[in-house]
């Protein structure tokens, strides 16, 4: 007999290995429960991924569903929170078990590293799309925002930036090159590391911090937006990789110009005042995360680019899923 | 110039009216954080709709946002929590002003009537659909779960059973009526109440409870299963509106089996012992909501008919949204 909606949340979903002791109730009634200890924010992230959108239909459901969860969990990385819960709402033109089985497989090995665990959720028909919400805690007062950046502040990014645009133009086979470096660079745009011990080891030291979903040059503006701010970025000073380096045949103003408009990185981007800088080194020792300073937050409003300190005037804008300009 | 996905985020959905003491920081962060007092759980339940499963791609989008936003607030009913916030993600083929509007409207008005704050979400490009987590809050200790009916409790529900098949049937031009009582069938279809008060209500009284998503029929066998007891229901005490009796031309057993298996009731289903009656009459009193006894939990495994106290064979099954048999 064909399998019905709620075999497949039974087959599927309702065994994950990962059992937290904060959830009361977990998939199979109208709603979870959980428990939130004393003295803590619960933090919550809403993302959706559509097919045609954000990944080719035929995409690997390995890679669609570790990045939907990791893009999910770096939300709750750039707030300083640690990953608890997630929904799922996955939309399915039909019961495709050959999908469904790696998707799930995957979804649940990233979700097990973090320990979260799978509560609820919605499997309906229709083009198919994945929507997730994460949910995680912090402690009161220590949730990093993106409003508290002040001028004098150092602005720094995580990791490097700019291989995940290079992965994707190969992906979409609007560039080439050779295919050891094509796999590194493709696997960058997949298989992003959210930043969750970073976030943590933020906590307060950190004056605003958000993760790049849609670019650098895009994303760092909600901080100055939102911390009534200017920002001052000097290309010389972002994270390029030698493999993005390789993939623009040594043109550093390529690179440069891919790591600021590169979305999807989910590396975090956050803001330090001088007086931390050095907790700031203690705090991320452990992490093993290589972290760079990139700019600095000055007075007035907007963002300027700068190299070796003169101003520079490229015309860029961040990744907009609708295709239009963002001002 | 054409809007971006930031500006329609913006302007539609960032001033809401109701805004609660508990939402610490709303949308425009990286995630949204919230405060849970002592002694509570959260309840949490995600849902989708999707253009061409759960709507017509034309349907009035006022009506869309209703729906989905009372069929969400109807799981926490179910489960005994009071709303308190709400994520959407809102996936659209284009910007339709026109569109985002009416829904916006409908959406916010639902919501403020109900006390739950819209937290977040995510705005992408692709087929029309709407995925909602709603989260609530319950005394720890008194959610009603679908798991502890007992042998000899009664079987309720709130409201009528049926209207909302009947309202279906005539959106989807399935059958013809006269057009004022076509009219309240379709809004009783589109605009159900969510039991709030009643599944507050319930918290100490009932023994489990579910609402009507799939036809009563299909919703309370998963009593049955999760408590490990047997269902009986006599189609005689389902309670049917003078409305659907007249669009069944009088037939009863048509409008009994309408009421069995029509879903999207949004009504309350609800075990209680013969020893909580009294209280149960008394908790309900003030909510002004009708509610019928309808069966009875009995030994055993199994949903069984009866009319009358007499065994029936009616052959029927639930809404599934793939189309085939749940068993």
């Amino acid at each position: 007999m064909a399998k019905s909606e709620f075999d497949i949340i039974k087959q599927y979903f309702a065994h994950q290995q990962q059992q937290r002791d904060d959830v009361v109730l977990a998939i199979g009634d109208d709603c979870a429960l959980v428990d939130v200890p004393a003295n803590y924010h619960v933090a919550v992230s809403t993302d959706s991924l559509v097919a045609g959108t954000h990944f080719l239909a035929d995409a690997d459901p390995a890679l669609v569903a570790y990045k939907a969860l990791a893009s999910n969990i770096s939300d709750l990385a750039a707030m300083g929170a640690t990953p608890a819960w997630v929904s799922l709402a996955l939309t399915l033109p039909s019961i495709d078990e050959a999908w469904l089985a790696p998707f799930c497989h995957s979804f649940f090995e990233l979700a097990n590293r973090y320990n979260i665990q799978l509560i609820g959720g919605d499997t309906t028909k229709g083009p198919l799309s994945i929507t997730l919400t994460v949910q995680g805690l912090v402690p009161q007062g220590q949730a990093l925002t993106r409003g508290g950046a002040q001028v004098g502040d150092d602005i720094y990014v995580t990791g490097n930036l700019g291989d995940s645009a290079a992965g994707l133009a190969l992906i979409l086979n609007q560039s080439q090159c050779e295919p050891s470096l094509a796999a590194a660079l493709v696997g960058r745009h997949f298989k992003a590391q959210p930043r969750v011990n970073v976030g943590e080891a933020l906590r307060g030291i950190a004056s605003a911090a958000l993760d790049i979903s849609d670019g650098v040059i895009a994303d760092v503006k909600h901080i100055g937006d939102r911390s009534q701010v200017a920002i001052e970025i000097d290309v010389e000073k972002l994270p390029v990789s030698v493999d993005l380096l390789t993939f623009c045949n040594g043109d550093r103003q390529q690179a440069q110009q891919l790591a600021l408009t590169s979305g999807e990185e989910y590396e975090l981007c956050f803001t330090v005042s001088k007086a931390n800088r050095d907790a700031l080194a203690m705090a991320l020792a452990h992490t093993n995360v290589k972290y760079s300073c990139i700019g600095q937050v000055t007075t007035g409003r907007g963002l300027s680019l700068l190299q070796l300190g003169k101003p520079l005037s490229w015309k860029l804008s961040g990744w907009d899923h609708f295709g239009v300009t963002n001002n």
